[in-house]
């Protein structure tokens, strides 16, 4: 099974790799962007017997490790 | 309009970021992961005239910059 998780900087949280892409894309003449915001996208191949525990699973793997919870949020989503 | 570009490495490409967390998820006690990869998301808020001419702006950002193409391919979704 594969679980795909995007996690990405909360609301409000500055977003300093974000700002800099958005600069270098002005640079290079891209201005019809209005905003940038850089996250990471994790892909597992996980054993599970269904896609509801597969997801549980992996939403214990967010919240021990893969994000921090505290400045930023993520999504799971499970694929067969 | 938004764009979600994902970045990930190529098939064959060695993944050190990955290896490293599918590693410390097996210390956490997750053992039935097989395999981790991690990528990256931008999301981009840019005007446009159409969706068809939001994804062509973008694919160009994703050539010039957002992407390593020679070890790094990339998906891109526009939004509303």
């Amino acid at each position: 099974m594969k679980a795909i998780v995007n996690v990405y900087l909360k609301e409000g949280v500055l977003d300093p790799q974000g700002k800099a892409v958005h600069h270098a894309l002005g640079a290079l003449g891209f201005e019809d962007v209005e905003n940038v915001r850089v996250g990471k996208q994790i892909v597992l191949d996980i054993k599970a017997d269904s896609m509801k525990a597969a997801e549980k699973e992996v939403e214990k793997m967010c919240e021990t490790l893969l994000a921090n919870t505290v400045i930023e949020d993520y999504s799971i989503e499970i694929v067969q």
